[in-house]
């Protein structure tokens, strides 16, 4: 789905947090230096958004108040205008999105069941740890694309969607719940591993062999600071 | 929630189908004649668009296909808008939207498992059934309310939601499974009553003595007339 625009030159060491979460598979890439294929880019970014907000509809069925209801409703109409914008943006590419979107499904499907949680908030944490990351790993991303392409698509990324709404909740519980803090600690570092693994699977280029075993790449690491930085809002260790 | 605006005057009798589904608990009302309070309407309204949106959330994430995920996620995003707007009009009369809801929430929520069906295709067809008569029915109810908020109102709920992908998908489905016409039109019959009673709810007039047992009111042979529409567009027996 990615390819290289030009070879890697070489880069001043740059300074970066030291993730907690060391992601083992992660190839070293610059991403101004990587050009998105747009369909399948937008195939992808397409699907996720749509796997958010069948999870964000999930939590608005189960939570506890109509308060909280409110705002995650909120939040899934955002993503799902997300999903639908990207939408159109395939079709001015005159391809049809079902069959650009179906070989994502799979591994999105599997991400949104392994981070739904044994409960609401498990639910609320698993899409904030998600969302939180890929919604800025695809902006990223779309740095790559064609100028006018890449501006429209991260204007539609950029709405602010779930996170607010999410910490809101989140936090509002764990000040309630002694007990709760550890277990959602827990809870969000083991999902950063599947959704790295998504990250990764729009990074499939044409030439990962001499890459592999290099060090985790800035934009990874800035990911993961993000998601700590995330975890910390909420009084949680990442 | 709904107040005698005169008394009834005397009405020519109007022709009317016979309904194959007879309520046996509605009371003669004139619609004309009825002015419902708009606070408790405009909660009772929004709170029956956020059970839709739920349902058809549902829907999106059950659904067999793509192309079916999009036709439904849209209808949901319908429903949201709906929802929201609705929830706009209770902030314009400085009232609390969640405050005023949560009196509805119950019977409403009772009505979306009633009616959630066994599998996916009853799933459809009792939001088909539920939100075609439950839509037309509000807005009905909406020409008793102050003029402007009635038309805008009015024009919230006339948006056209989930009725045409939820006939395309059934329709397929009944053409494609034998037996499953059957199944259906036995299903969409159970869901009548439920439907009416949420309906009847809104009338909850100050005299309602003198009315029971009169004859079923035009309105009401209206909706079940507009259902057996919606079931025969599906060759579906009401």
């Amino acid at each position: 789905m990615v390819m290289w625009s030009s070879r890697r030159k070489a880069r001043p060491e740059l300074p970066r947090l030291r993730p907690r979460v060391v992601p083992t598979d992660l190839t070293r890439v610059d991403f101004t230096e990587l050009v998105p294929e747009p369909v399948a880019f937008l195939g992808q970014a397409a699907y996720i958004q749509l796997d958010f907000f069948e999870s964000l509809s999930k939590a608005v069925a189960t939570a506890p108040t109509l308060a909280a209801k409110e705002g995650l409703s909120a939040a899934a109409g955002v993503a799902l205008r997300k999903h639908h914008d990207l939408i159109a943006e395939l079709r001015r590419l005159d391809v049809e999105p079902d069959a650009v979107m179906a070989p994502f499904a799979p591994a999105t499907d599997r991400l949104g069941e392994s981070t739904a949680g044994a409960d609401w908030y498990e639910l609320l944490l698993g899409i904030h740890v998600t969302s939180g990351m890929l919604d800025d790993y695809f902006s990223r991303l779309a740095e790559g694309l064609p100028v006018e392409l890449g501006t429209r698509v991260r204007a539609i990324l950029h709405e602010e969607g779930a996170g607010g709404v999410l910490e809101t909740e989140l936090r509002a519980a764990i000040t309630a719940e002694p007990g709760l803090a550890d277990r959602l600690a827990l809870w969000g570092r083991s999902i950063v591993g599947d959704t790295l693994l998504i990250a990764r699977s729009a990074l499939r280029a044409s030439d990962s062999a001499d890459r592999s075993g290099e060090r985790v790449e800035p934009v990874f690491t800035e990911l993961i600071a993000e998601h700590t930085r995330r975890m910390d809002a909420l009084g949680l260790t990442a």
